[in-house]
């Protein structure tokens, strides 16, 4: 059997730096775990535009469809602020998402013991928090027809269309309920069906994928409320089921509440290929941080999880995934910390790849 | 000159009992500071439903038109969710905000120095916070066409439409800027230009009415990035501008995060009428709490302090206003703490009406 393959795709601002680390955890797990990946790599967002003009090119596009899973750093950065919109970094990451059909976002919102007193929350409220939250990501408004800047009168008019077929709700909510299965049991679906019709639609399959699994324990919550109660007390959630844009917020409320947003990975799974693995691809859930670009700062662990998941769902390596997180956790309780991760702790922050170099050596 | 006129329009669920205090307050005002009004109530939501088959009759629509200031308490209810959504009782407080065209949605998101403490955020994160959150009420998602549930091929699909016009957004975008020349001058404006082209059009509008107000400091955050920074440093903001939807979720998270939901208050304002006065419609953030109401447990704070804005925006009267906000601060550091505000504090809770009476009496 070939070895499994990996496209590797670092992007703009500190994405080139974090992939850095994760190429060298992949290689520790050929080396040492004789899970050998024929990687490649290329150009995605900013990056891809400096070289060919285009945020992503149908080449790179090609290889992400061939490939078994694909590894994103991040996309963006106020360089490209004016670019015009049909080429902004972004739409390559979008072109990516709509064209493997990756329809279930993953989102893990966990708080990291460690970090947990970094949160801006208290810590009874985040500690231990450990939620997942399933966005719908190849439809709604990110992608409906029509959309665009119209002119009308005199005047120019903004555009977008939300729209979600009863197949798209209903593939999406399967995936959320075949996690809560996994997990706690527990799925609260988010949407405004108090103001689109949308959202009626959506919390009506929603329901009735819900009689497949009569062991989950669902319920329904207005995405505004969702915000509310997820700030208020975000241990009340278990998996979490909603849209595009409403997750798109909620998923990094979530994130922020946990304290440990430079830590948190995401998986896109699209349909089964013809070897069964899911279509895939990994990202942190942070983004560029052209701030912070080149300069060794940039925390590492975000991505290098990303990998973990990718072990976990695409790879079905369950058991090399959790040693990869024990590894992560056992550098955070030995006090490691990258500067984004330091709060008002007295302690000299490590560099992107010091976090590395201690995360191989815990492996 | 008449006395001017104040159309009730108490609602659903609390809604009723919150507004009792309210036109206590409303009749105190008259009592002992010679400002006296013309009181009309009348039904929405699910109450006018229940009477009248409709959220919202035309002849109330009609005095909600005539009026100086309309005070709603709430809509909704489990009890209504399995209504027809062109009847569910939300679509009559829709319907007030279009027809009245009250496009500018103040919500101001304070922490209560007595209530820090509440809010699930650390104290020194919440404490002294005060923001206010223009949202564009009148169109959006919320409004546009086409919109509904249809046939498509063999399935169903859900539509709505976002849609931004030049006008719409350059009103919003000054009323937030004016807002801004009183407080801080500084306005953050939020959407996702870097995914929806009624984004793309929203920052320009945004920048461009900027240009008349030189000394107002404009950023632009994405949506999503905003969510996060008002969860990690709220008090990094001072006037938030964001379209209807982002605005009904930033908003809630907003309140949410002050730990005093059942203290904010929001004023909807329009186009000036004959008499120079704006269309207004003031009401609290809550919602209606159906799982309260009528227990003498709901906390009318909100709902008063939404007058006490009707004072400072539709009557000019900006120094009964704060008499009126001093009041409320002084039985909250008198201890009295409806249930709603209770957290871990060891006290016995107050009624509605006892909050009520000891707002009359710090008056
Ligand atoms: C970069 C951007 C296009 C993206 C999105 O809006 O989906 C990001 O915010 C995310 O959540 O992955
Ligand atoms: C009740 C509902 C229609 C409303 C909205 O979505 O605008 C509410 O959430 C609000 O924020 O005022």
């Amino acid at each position: 059997m070939p070895n499994p393959s990996l496209l590797i795709l670092p992007g703009d601002g500190i994405g080139p730096e974090v992939m850095t680390e994760v190429r060298r955890v992949v290689s520790w797990f050929g080396d040492k775990r004789g899970l050998n990946f024929d990687v490649s790599e290329d150009l995605v967002g900013g990056a891809a535009y400096d070289a060919h003009g285009t945020p992503l090119t149908d080449a790179t596009m090609d290889k992400a469809q061939a490939v078994d899973a694909v590894l994103l750093g991040a996309v963006g950065g106020t360089k490209y602020d004016n670019l015009d919109f049909s080429v902004k970094p972004e739409r390559g990451l979008l072109r990516l998402r709509k064209e493997m059909d990756l329809f279930a976002n993953l989102r893990p919102a966990q708080c990291f013991d460690a970090l947990a007193d970094f949160s801006s929350l208290k810590r009874d409220v985040v500690a231990g928090l450990d939620i997942m939250i399933v966005r719908e990501l190849t439809s709604g408004i990110y992608f409906g027809e029509p959309r665009g800047i119209i002119e009308e009168g005199n005047e120019r008019v903004g555009i977008n269309t939300q729209r979600y077929s009863e197949s798209e709700i209903e593939r999406v909510a399967r995936s959320a309920f075949e996690l809560a299965m996994k997990r706690d049991k527990k799925l609260c679906s988010m949407e405004k069906a108090n103001v689109m019709e949308s959202g009626v639609l959506w919390r009506e399959v929603v329901t009735r994928v819900g009689a497949d699994y009569p062991e989950v324990e669902l319920s329904h919550m207005y995405a505004d409320a969702g915000a509310m109660q997820l700030t208020r007390w975000p241990k009340q959630f278990d998996v979490i089921v909603t849209d595009n844009l409403f997750g798109d917020m909620l998923s990094d409320l979530a994130a922020m509440l946990t304290g440990s947003l430079g830590m948190l990975p995401s998986a896109s799974l699209g349909l089964p290929m013809a070897n069964g693995r899911p279509k895939a691809l990994y990202e942190p859930v942070h983004g560029s941080a052209p701030d912070i670009a080149g300069q060794g700062k940039a925390n590492p662990i975000a991505c290098i999880l990303s990998f973990a998941m990718a072990l976990r769902y695409s790879f079905d390596q369950g058991e090399e995934a959790a040693r990869l997180e024990r590894a992560v956790e056992a550098v955070l309780a030995q006090g490691l910390r990258t500067p984004d991760l330091l709060g008002e702790e007295n302690r000299a922050p490590v560099t992107t790849s010091e976090m590395g170099d201690a995360i191989l050596a815990a492996l």
